[in-house]
């Protein structure tokens, strides 16, 4: 997979290029990233890319010239290039196993007051990581690299994508490590009783129970089987799964 | 104001500190920034922060003592302490708006297959900048440090916050610049008429027909006045702009 970012500030770079899962990534030929940066395209003779916005206003906006030169001399027919802006759709972890099977991603980060708005029809999609403002599309950019490089096969252990958030909207169940006890907080007595399918039974009980308690927007997209709903009304730790604590104990 | 981040990767922060508007924030004592490296609390012989999870499991998950040992020495009792977590409520503007009125602001920083889950039971809140999974809390706490530090006062221009996308619900205004025509992509001639009151109208106008056409989320939580439900219901260019346009030419 290839990963185009077109910045005008390359230099902010170190974070995404810093981090080991994605330097493995890169080593091992799973990714290539590819940082632009837009003003090595003005064609302005003060190698300027902003300037004051038409109808006044405070600020500067980038000017288009730079930018779609920019994606045209980084992409061909087979790039999917998205444009980070407030006014795009969300992104989530659907949008970044999607971005993960394509060959080719361009990511141009607007900065200063946005862009013009005319660089819209020269992407094909326009995503926002939040609703939240940042200074300039940089961190965002990294944000969608990383996420969509995770997903890339062999990237990370595989078995840790399987159990995480945001996978069919559930919350990843509570995790705890030693010691059982931590200043009075203890470590749920049937993680310890040694019998996986109680356990698995246990952790997927707490998944969709953190989902309803934390997430309700997600748990209200879930399509509950009847052993969901039944897991949902049963106590934190059910009568079955004290059966696994004694039995145990008793061992 | 003080901002405090409890990280095992504190190289990564490069693009945090090199965004020249945090650098000015820095430089003019608005923000100080302090990176903590929580391996440098572990009490572990071997350095260690980290673990298999209790119950079996892939990967590894952050232990608590380093964390709240951390947590303990870079914090009073008025630190406002943010633990990143998919469970947490998601971050958006209000909430980078109320941190901002914070003095002293404490976000820690998971990384791995998560965190011991009982390190909740030491922080004020848990926080999420959106529904996908990065391999680490680095860049999202990148990302809050970046939506704050621009809200302090005298942090940019405080004109530039006004108008911006999320405030009050509505995305902002599409802006343009120089040429008028490019390559056949044209601005809205009402921008180039000099009536600043028209030019006003026209903006808070497409920023209300943006945020129902791209955000109809954001869009449902507006409450609407008249005047509001008039301009939706106006064409791009009304009678008023198109006279404001035809006087401008003829001048």
């Amino acid at each position: 997979m290839k990963i185009t970012i077109l910045t005008i500030f390359p230099n902010l770079f170190d974070s995404l290029l810093k981090n080991t899962i994605i330097q493995r990534a890169i080593s091992n030929n799973l990714v290539s990233i590819n940082i632009v940066n837009i003003r090595d395209y003005t064609k302005d003779k003060y190698k300027r890319v902003d300037t004051p916005p038409i109808g006044g206003g405070s600020g500067l906006i980038m000017k288009c010239q730079p930018i779609v030169d920019a994606i045209r001399s980084n992409s061909n027919e087979n790039t999917h290039k998205i444009l980070l802006s407030p006014k795009g759709r969300t992104f989530n972890q659907v949008l970044a196993q999607n971005y993960s099977k394509m060959n080719d991603l361009l990511i141009v980060c607007g900065n200063y007051e946005g862009i013009d708005e005319r660089v819209d029809n020269y992407v094909d999609e326009l995503v926002s990581i939040g609703d939240y403002i940042i200074t300039g599309g940089e961190l965002a950019s990294m944000i969608i690299a990383n996420s969509v490089i995770r997903l890339l096969p062999h990237a990370i252990n595989n078995e840790s994508i399987i159990d995480e958030s945001f996978e069919n909207n559930l919350l990843e169940y509570p995790q705890y490590t030693e010691p059982f006890d931590f200043e009075g907080f203890k470590v749920p007595e049937v993680l310890k009783c040694g019998n996986h399918e109680v356990i698995n039974r246990y952790r997927y009980k707490m998944s969709l129970k953190y989902t309803k308690k934390y997430r309700p927007d997600l748990f209200n997209k879930l399509s509950l089987t009847k052993q969901d709903i039944d897991l949902l009304n049963e106590d934190d730790i059910s009568e079955n799964e004290l059966k696994a604590i004694n039995k145990n104990k008793i061992k």
